[in-house]
């Protein structure tokens, strides 16, 4: 009577990170994938009808924690599909950080993951590129020609960095991967709004598929311009190769302090990797990163040591292993 | 070797609450039954003698959190039955709560539950219509002619607000079902008790099931009175409307103020609801409820604004999907 | 294709408990085994190599909590095994406590648990008795004619108690079991080390399997010895009778207060107890424990109040049920 689904990921690696001087070896969690674990299922409701749900915590394999936020804070969902498309209620990723990590050849993880150089320029408001509360979200039908596409909408609930709405087009078929996203979320006292607009395309060539995304974002009269160039390379059954590198930009006013905001600059994040998969749900994979600041900016890598000081570099290389089930 | 089902319920309302002026619209968690996660399963010991374990969590959709207690809040218990009855120890529902949940038709859940007219009238003690930890029950065995009920305690630990004990004693058979509930807690100090006594009749007519049922509280001098006239109307194979009137009244020792206490007051509250059920495990369902405060008190639907005032309007309404597995 | 096995204890006791002349009676988690749930795979590679991983969170019976420390704070881990061994990341506990389990009839649970008697003397780390963060620990391969053994070591990560390394090495065959084990850990500012060194001994005549042990351990100048003798007898196909008397030696600057130092005493402690396996999973037991601290000693009997002045007795008795699943 109960078709329950347990699944997850443990991913365990040996990293060895910089940041300036300071420098810290570790037994870390999700170099490859965030570990976690999540319960998922659907039922047929005739006619095509299917009602669904997902919940997903993460991991943290090296000390048993999981995670800073909320318990299931990857992730509770309950869901309706259907030839409509699908409609889901809940904790989610938005639909523009589904769009922004697919064209990060680390899907905004580990040590290569270009997400630590997004800022929401004091906005205080982040899930445009990351997941919200209390969303609504609907996808198109997946039988469109290789259209598809998604809108979402988290209500406020009186907070206003509980509130935004986003939005994503794209085209998936053969070898090419195009698809675009806009954004909009609220400040705390939900009087302006913090704006994210972001392009991307990916060619599969069969021996290599390049990547190019493009994403602007704006708050008061701050911007900030990411440019992501990427690839990656099949190498024989289980290998693959890849690569990044990444271009962040930040206008003046993005670095100049005011009250209650903390300057970005500029910076430049390079990123290689090799996974070797030894089976289908179990990798080993190595990454090796570097973050160079320029100017005000402080981003690091993820998982380094905090900055001590302005235009610092940050670095990061990687031994793991990946276990999914 | 291993026995284990994995079940829950995720249920996830769009939510239109007011309290006085005060309005919010809301993704939220649990309208018809509370959204959770649960993993249980019993063991054939020979000779009609079974053991059994039981956790539950709290799942909010909305938000990713559990709730606000101990994550296995909604229940943790390990059990032994036999022709004896069961045994069951840990963290539970009290008995008495159990009597109280069967003559409201939302269970204790959502808009209409009338859980939110409960006080504990300042014990500080509300375990008698909730849950409680270190709960040992005892359950009658189920073939007693329709004869039914249960008594637990839970021991205090030094701690007065752990300490209760409550008692159930029902029948069931055909369409009629009756039943009456006495619990009594202590307060921190161990110094007085708050006590409960209930008794609820329903008789399934088919068309339409009635219900009444009649609980009275105590402590120190105030009391409480709630008498809940409810209805249940199947509307063909799929559909189910429901309604309930409960009428609270604080005695007047109850509605003055005094030291560590806030004093209640009189309230009616009406509620309606409508459940399609799509599947055996995937319903749709709306509720309107409307809770009438009369003096000092300030009761509010589940969900809704805090009241600023005395004597406000407090109602909710909402559009939800609940899906079990 | 998903692979993943559900498992678990919940375990209740009644339990009287009494420190000089504080007494409790409660319902209390885990006195045969820690209640506990987890999630366990594995994946054949092929070759003989494996994938693995294992969760495993503390589940408190009596309140539905988690524990203290971290949700998966039982364990965290992935691993590669194969003809070389096995290789485990994670939180774990750590082989030196491995082996101390092994000379407890208890396991260092419940009422007649060694563990309360073990100090850090100071040194703030008791990852030598008990589990470590950031833990890499190698087994040897089972296959080696009784012979058995591991090393493990965690990352500090910029933290002192979270360093550490610990070794065993074990002969298991037949009726006979020696192991040895040493472990040494860090202080917060990683300037001292609390060493750890342990051997242990049984023998399984049948009717009776005596074992011993005696570990030593140190932290500056301060010193303990602690020596265990047990017991456990079979008693029909269902029964198990155990004993186990211990006695703990601390140095005199281990008993001579200093600045942010508890000194500890001599205390011995007596311990019998009685499991009744109902089935192969489920156990009825009852425990009978006596602590007498001499001196400065202030130890007490897991679950029992804190003791309130030197040189007190603490004791305690239980009845409990054992579910696994």
């Amino acid at each position: 009577q109960s078709s329950v689904t347990l699944f997850g990921v443990l991913d365990a690696d040996l990293k060895y990170v910089k940041t300036g001087d300071l420098t810290m070896k570790k037994l870390d969690s999700g170099g490859l994938n965030t570990s976690r674990l999540g319960v998922r299922g659907t039922e047929d409701l005739g006619g095509g009808l299917k009602a669904g749900f997902w919940l997903e915590t993460q991991v943290d394999t090296d000390t048993g924690t999981t995670g800073t936020g909320a318990f299931w804070g990857r992730r509770a969902t309950v869901s309706l599909s259907g030839d409509f498309g699908e409609v889901r209620l809940g904790r989610n990723k938005t639909v523009s950080r589904l769009h922004l990590e697919d064209f990060d050849p680390t899907s905004f993880t580990g040590l290569g993951s270009v997400s630590v150089l997004y800022s929401n320029l004091g906005s205080g408001n982040s899930t445009s590129y990351g997941r919200a509360d209390n969303l609504a979200s609907y996808s198109l039908p997946t039988n469109l020609g290789g259209f598809y596409g998604g809108v979402d909408v988290s209500a406020g609930e009186g907070t206003g960095t509980n509130k935004g709405q986003s939005v994503r087009l794209g085209y998936k078929q053969g070898p090419l991967h195009v698809s675009g996203a806009y954004a909009s979320t609220s400040n705390a006292a939900d009087s302006s709004k913090f704006k994210l607009a972001s392009l991307g395309g990916a060619y599969d060539f069969g021996v290599v598929r390049p990547s190019l995304s493009y994403t602007q974002t704006k708050y008061l009269s701050r911007e900030q311009k990411i440019w992501t160039a990427a690839v990656t390379v099949p190498l024989g059954q289980q290998g693959q190769l890849w690569g990044s590198f990444t271009d962040a930009k930040a206008n003046g006013v993005a670095e100049t302090a005011a009250a209650g905001y903390t300057p970005i600059g500029d910076a430049k994040l390079y990123a290689v990797g090799y996974i070797h998969s030894v089976s289908k749900r179990t990798a080993l994979y190595t990454t090796f990163s570097q973050l160079k600041n320029d100017g005000a900016a402080r981003f690091i890598i993820g998982g380094a040591p905090a900055a001590t000081a302005n235009g610092q570099k940050s670095s990061g290389f990687d031994v793991g292993i990946r276990h999914s089930f």
